[in-house]
């Protein structure tokens, strides 16, 4: 178990209302399941608050010390989420408007019916060099620079962008995925996914709603990939059955 | 709000099974809330692994950079409950069998017919120089030395702890507590504590089961003093129609 062989991450999880009690992390858990799955071994967790220095420093002492980072919460539209302005000074990058997050972003917008404005637009606020982390559910992207990895904090996005940087991160263990697209939102499939889900114990499935687009992204994963093969035809049949149950044509072969 | 005026808190939750993802925490939260009902500033988070030099090194960066530490997990009968060597390592003092704490374990074990081993003796160790943190749930307990609170992992335990070590902890703001023995197990209160807790928002109600006792320490907490004695004076009423159902002789008038 020498320290070249192993894959570590550390996480830093962002948020005064964290600290305080109002809101219940459960973000920790879940980047701690989803590392175990990948033979990823999450080393050490800090919760810092919404304080320049504070993420800063913390980030900074992770990013030298594990393989990878990832950092939860902070990167919304408010005064208070100053995430991408931290990691940019931890690196030292200016952090300009993105134009591919504006574009992303003001598709969304356009979808939803949602004004354009200066709060949201911080939103697009990326640092020079980070590569985007695709989020699903509501478009507002998360960022990678370096071995950091900066995602949102609401857990179903946190979880989507997890989804998204899986297939980038060298775990321990190869881990493969399928994403099927629904068609219908999450509750015409979530009691058939349940039992899929308990039927598949070793095929992780996620499932992410498309806000403002009424379909929903299914995430499986699994090591194996003959298991995985399985799960996915059973999802696609649960997706068929909703379909014709909502009178939707059937979606194509592939 | 200078750091001299500024009450402020680090919490280091110690264990593999968080990192993992195995137990999900619910410490971070509690204690969260309770530094925030003391008008404590939790400041920061760390999440380790049962291992020597990283607890060590963790509890002393924060124990020199807050008010006070907490530290939950890694204090129970096994090979990898190490906290308590790692916090006598940090300090540079011997870990020796308490006597005191000796006493309390051999008297619980007594009651719930519960054989003395060298496994269940490591419990008793304790840092020279600490004080006992008295564990009404289970006997085993944790201590304080320095600014260093050190406690059990398991939910119930931790939250008995911190209501014993809250007299002793200078908060922003004076809080007031009362304790209450039920007299009888959580399950024969459990319904009305909870209606009083929702008529009593502003008074903190935590139930404390008493293994191998038969009965459930209630505390009260509150700032505001005249409410506090309200709902104290409400829950020894759903103690006494608890007893009354029991066909238990009415409690003392104290």
């Amino acid at each position: 178990m020498s320290s070249e062989t192993r894959v570590t991450a550390g996480l830093l999880v962002i948020g005064d209302e964290i600290l305080s009690g109002r809101t219940k992390d459960v973000n920790i858990g879940a980047v701690a399941e989803f590392c175990t799955d990948l033979g990823i071994d999450l080393t050490e967790v800090r919760v810092v608050s919404d304080d320049m220095g504070a993420i800063v420093e913390a980030l900074n002492a992770l990013r030298e010390r594990y393989t990878y980072v990832f950092t939860t919460g902070g990167i919304g539209p408010t005064h208070d989420d100053i995430t991408a302005d931290a990691v940019a000074k931890a690196f030292g990058v200016p952090l300009p408007i993105n134009v591919e997050a504006r574009a992303l972003l003001e598709a969304r917008w356009a979808q939803t019916g949602t004004e354009v404005n200066a709060a949201r637009l911080r939103m697009a606020r990326i640092p020079e060099g980070a590569d985007l982390i695709v989020n699903s559910v509501s478009a507002a992207p998360g960022f990678r620079i370096g071995n950091v990895h900066v995602m949102a904090g609401v857990p179903v996005i946190m979880r989507a962008m997890l989804e998204a940087i899986a297939p980038t991160l060298e775990g321990g263990r190869k881990v493969h995925s399928v994403a099927i697209d629904a068609g219908v939102g999450e509750g015409a499939i979530g009691g058939p996914l349940a039992e899929l889900q308990a039927r598949f114990p070793d095929v992780k499935m996620g499932s992410y709603p498309q806000m403002g687009k009424g379909t929903t992204e299914l995430v499986l994963r699994s090591a194996d990939e003959a298991r995985l093969a399985e799960a996915a035809d059973a999802v696609r049949d649960i997706v068929a059955q909703a379909h014709r149950k909502a009178g939707i044509a059937p979606p194509d072969a592939e």
